[in-house]
């Protein structure tokens, strides 16, 4: 189980059963690595394990982190996962669709994160903001509240379903970069982080209460680039220049 | 909800928590015909109610009946849900492959049900020589043991979604920004004029020789995003604030 998978994030989970349960059904599709972030009830958590049927006796220990940036700083691709449809410009996937992109992804170097929300609230604007895609599983309107255990196994089931396809047809989804030199989250949050202060300095935010839409904005957009770390360096380069400019 | 959709069929279900949890996930997915055979616990089960988010409210009564054979008098073609395969000269499915084929039974007018056996010990072999074709979900086979109602999960998800092929994204990669929202080739070729110009002034362009391979791989990065023509003024904005930053 030492190949290279989709990590599994969830953000706020409350209920130690649902963790649990996702461990049992990740580990029934072949995954192994667990991120959790900020669990309700902290953790270890007992009602997790009872309800993991012995999932975590053979997968490396969940890792623990307090905010989605450090929970997946090294990952290269976010999906987030959401029942509702945001308005937001990212591309948006079906889970099978986004397994097979998972699987292009992850052959040719990157780390992809399926990243879940808390029961009942899902993941919050900013959280979506950071990710590079949405993943949305269509379910029926009139009753669309999946559990969260049983949403994290439907994407492990769609991951392994086109990892166990003999052929993977070259359907040429995307042209991304080179995947081997994708940003991690961590280089682009840097320089989300960057950029976000140094417009702040410069006056771009006209109002403070303008200034989160506008950095999902931002990010939006520059997600969809689909960086790589050299241009995130490049861009680094831009904010230098323009801030050196004499007027 | 009043089409012909297939059964689900539960075989002496022990837990009432996993008959709750299938039949939110079968409404999850738009399949409201439950039937429970011999449940361990009797029915109705205050467990399984609990577990199922309302769902019960939603549907009909779960029918209930003593045998499988009882329980499925009228219906036409049977999947037998196995983990362990059987030596049993009978078609196999896999649960998209079942999913396919239960939508060609179903729209000739056959009537189709998914048979569940028990937790842990899944259904006796006179129960699966009793159906037409066995159904196996692929699973690690270091840790195969799916949970009941994961597993109704994932027959419902496959159902739906070859229910509504015709209206999910085929690819994925669908909706950035509507089309005709984005930047046209002119507002972008404005937008990497003017950022020519500001980076040359800012002293970005080490030298005259590497400036247009530089100048082509922002162009290419940017170009990736796929940018709106708001975006682009968007970004007018970045470099305007940037440039009246202070130093």
């Amino acid at each position: 189980m030492n190949k290279i998978q989709p990590s599994i994030v969830l953000v706020r989970p409350q209920m130690g059963e649902n963790i649990g349960a996702a461990a049992r059904a990740m580990l029934n599709f072949g995954l192994t690595d667990l991120r959790i972030i900020a669990p309700r009830d902290g953790w270890p958590n007992q009602a997790a394990i009872d309800m993991a049927a012995g999932a975590f006796d053979e997968m490396p220990p969940p890792r623990l982190s307090e905010t989605l940036a450090e929970g997946c700083a090294e990952l290269h691709f976010l999906f987030a996962t959401t029942a509702r449809m945001r308005d937001m410009a990212k591309p948006i996937f079906t889970a099978a669709a986004a397994a097979q992109e998972s699987h292009t992804l992850i052959h040719s170097g990157a780390r992809v994160g399926f990243v879940f929300g808390a029961e009942r609230t899902g993941l919050i604007n900013d959280e979506v903001a950071a990710c590079h895609a949405i993943l949305n599983i269509p379910v029926n309107p009139a009753f669309p509240s999946l559990n969260l255990a049983q949403a994290v196994s439907l994407i492990a089931y769609e991951w392994f379903q086109h990892e166990h396809q003999n052929t993977l047809p070259a359907t040429g989804i995307t042209s991304h970069a080179p995947m081997d030199a994708l940003a991690s989250h961590a280089e682009l949050e840097n320089l989300f982080t960057r950029l976000e202060t140094e417009l702040t300095e410069g006056g771009f935010f006209k109002t403070p209460e303008i200034k989160p839409v506008m950095v999902r904005n931002i990010k939006n957009f520059l997600l969809r680039a689909d960086m790589t770390a050299q241009e995130t360096r490049t861009f680094h380069g831009m904010i230098a220049a323009l801030k050196n400019k004499k007027i």
